[in-house]
């Protein structure tokens, strides 16, 4: 009757393949049988809780409220922004019946929200005392794909998107750096994947945006991934939305808005950078389960159940997230491969021999297997104590090795052949002096397939690497997701 | 450049028109540029968070994990159930193209996710040791309406729906009554609107379920506002989607699903019960703000907005959900009258002579103007430490004054012209012996509109009072919204 555990390719060799088995696996999703959706499962959802707990409290803190904002968005609507229309009309998904009749106006799917919140803040907001207005929602967002791979790409997806309007332009640019750190902060400290900032090109520019800033990681493959997008949004929509305010000095003024999301796809970073031929690694701080208890029964099991079922009790009263296993029917074995692949941070291991001499076994998630330190025996009566500083040191471990790999591939160079070729190597962040120029970008693509990740001031050197006219920035090429 | 308050038009009147003036004066909603959708804004979505949390907690505390699955449906799915697609095709929204092809297959907009979650479960679920599966989601959903009233009719609104797996028949019902006893906990203790916990008569069932149950509030012009409902699907679900374990005994079984679901309407339940002329009134559990503090600036300011500064941070330390309203250029008189109106359960007002004196004026907003005990001094030393138990005080007398509203307008009876009178003036819940022939329901909502709310059993009577009769059940008879 026991089940065997479906065994995962191994990492290094296919990081594409190890990826979507681990996500299938590890029951974080499933297919759906809607073309480029998946399905969340209650352990995926776990890992967005988190992801969502962490970052609601930020917003708050920094002084944003949520609200809801329709799904569906009037073509007429959507047309106003040109720009913006013109980078999302091609993914729409469109309404174009409801109940049994035809309606006489397209409805857009949201792809995101800037037009329909535009529309509302040119209605609620009439004066300077009005503002700032700091909005964010948590909302499915659509944007049709033909492939589908589990966070990174999907048709539909949950995000949060803040919509904030201001009364002034550098109020608006503080607000988009203060939230571009907010995500930094979120992907680095509670996620443990290290991050740029930085400003993206003009062309990779969200549609309607003055400047888009980003925070970009490296997965194992020496490709980038965006993980989260903070934009200026100047007037351009306030423009089109007749956003307007009466100002101290009676004047009428366009608001100056901005816009910051964060999607599950942070969740795609998160696993790709951390897992291991085993499966998943969670970060303690993501983790749904934190710790999980596995009995190793033999013979008379009536001291062990209670001792496990103590702990867990315990574990509970001290606020951690824990599961018991105690499932009948799969052996030890079997529970510790299915929590490794899991990526539970910390196992439990209680057998008769351990109860007698007082002690537990703890197992680390982050060490690999027979490395030291990845097995102890702890007092029984010190485990729940010391729990919580393991996890903290399980965080910071996994965010180290992360933040190495980074730093050992991040290559700064100032030779264009080399340029060149780390970027056919697909060998990470290569870091060079840029003009800026999109015809310059353009050219590097089509030699290597890399783009800007993103960009910082002043350059490095005075001539840009990829093509030697003067150079504005210090840019980071790469291939991405 | 004081602003004025909008008059509410008073709720005694038109409960109607008071509401709508209510919802948008207290800014819980805008109208939104699309047929049949509003906005939620902050301080509606600030309800709902609450709502959301109260939910959230129980529903894991019995045992339940949360997922997301796709907004879409593809129309040959969801017509697998014939009953279920008979009741939602009607209401549904239709997507037919996507990016700018047409697509093949027309996608239901979800009008509910038995259908979609259906689908996963018969591929999760092999056998006995998977179940019961016990997953709830937090969505939006979208059921064509063509008019509009906040909370109670829109075409997309926000709710959750549990969806359950079950081996045996009797555990899928306990699961249906548990889930309802955590709607009335919640509508009752939490929102403090009382209710009839029952059984919906065949006509009122949800489309595909065995048994549907419901819990009922009453609204103060007499009519029933159905607030949450839970399902017993039977094996229906199960067969359409072939939903199938191998039991204990190796046989090959359907499954037992249930849903359960509450919405946003919840909160058009709540408001419509507690509010008065001056506009809303939160019961404190549910309020986004349980305090303001109103400082009442005369002369030199500089002690007193300190001491209010003060105030406000010692309620935030002692997690108080409070708003210290400071704002320049509104006057008091002002401010109270918009913190009443938004339903605000305590207000502390603050001045100088107050200051002086060591003391601060606490307004209770469940109270009358000048009711006893409406206002009353407390020591700025102590009030930190009374808030929480006044607080107490107010839920409790918003839930009992609603409690004798349904008393008092819970009316039973015997005798069939009464009925039908009591019936035509919405008296309120018309507490009958009822035969349970939908052909006798239909009659008594030919004569007076009314239809039965919900069922217990036994009849109190031998004879259904509509019809003559044998009765098998009592049922509370109501207009209903």
């Amino acid at each position: 009757m026991e089940r065997t555990l479906e065994r995962i390719p191994p990492k290094s060799a296919d990081l594409s393949e190890w990826y979507q088995a681990a996500c299938y696996q590890a029951e974080l999703v499933s297919q759906a049988p809607v073309r480029g959706c998946l399905v969340l499962r209650p352990y995926g959802y776990g890992l967005w809780e988190r992801l969502q707990a962490e970052l609601d409290r930020r917003f708050k803190e920094t002084g944003h409220e949520n609200a809801y904002f329709p799904l569906l968005i009037p073509e007429s609507l959507l047309t106003r922004e040109a720009e913006h229309v013109e980078g999302f009309a091609p993914e729409v998904a469109w309404v174009t019946e409801g109940g049994s009749e035809k309606l006489t106006e397209r409805l857009a799917i949201r792809p995101t929200s800037e037009v329909i919140i535009g529309v509302m803040y040119a209605e609620w907001i009439q004066s300077y005392r009005d503002l700032p207005v700091l909005i964010n929602q948590w909302a499915n967002v659509m944007r049709w794909e033909k492939r589908t791979r589990p966070f990174l790409r999907t048709a539909e997806f949950l995000w949060q998107e803040g919509h904030t309007a201001h009364a002034t332009e550098q109020e608006a640019a503080e607000e988009v750096a203060r939230m571009l750190e907010v995500y930094r902060e979120v992907a680095e400290d509670v996620c443990a994947v290290p991050v740029y900032k930085g400003e993206k090109s003009s062309s990779e520019r969200f549609a309607g945006a003055n400047h888009t800033y980003s925070i970009e990681a490296l997965m194992p493959d020496g490709r980038a991934l965006q993980s989260a997008t903070s934009h200026e949004l100047g007037q351009n929509f306030a423009r089109a939305y007749d956003i307007t305010f009466a100002a101290e000095d009676q004047t009428q003024q366009h608001a100056w808005t901005t816009s910051w999301g964060m999607s599950w796809r942070m969740l795609g970073a998160l696993i790709m950078t951390h897992g291991d031929d085993r499966g998943l690694r969670i970060p303690p701080r993501m983790a749904p389960v934190e710790v999980v208890i596995v009995p190793i029964p033999r013979g008379d099991t009536t001291a062990l159940d209670a001792a496990a079922k103590s702990l867990h009790e315990q574990c509970k009263a001290a606020g951690l997230r824990v599961r018991l296993d105690d499932r009948p029917g799969q052996s030890p074995g079997y529970k510790f491969n299915e929590w490794d692949m899991r990526g539970v941070p910390i196992r439990l291991e209680l057998g008769n021999r351990d109860l007698e001499a007082g002690v537990v076994t703890l197992v680390r998630r982050d060490k690999a297997v027979k490395e030291d330190g990845q097995k102890q025996q702890v007092p029984l009566n010190e485990i729940v104590a010391f729990i919580p500083t393991m996890l903290e040191q399980i965080q910071h471990n996994l965010f180290a090795q992360a933040k190495t790999f980074l730093q050992d591939h991040t290559i700064a160079t100032l030779d264009r052949d080399e340029f060149i070729r780390l970027l056919k190597e697909r060998a990470g962040m290569i870091d060079v002096p840029w003009c800026g120029d999109p015809a310059c970008e353009v050219a590097v693509k089509d030699a290597t397939g890399a783009t800007t990740r993103n960009l910082r001031q002043p350059a490095r050197a005075e001539r840009c690497v990829p093509c030697g006219e003067p150079a504005r920035y210090q840019a980071y090429f790469a291939q991405s997701y």
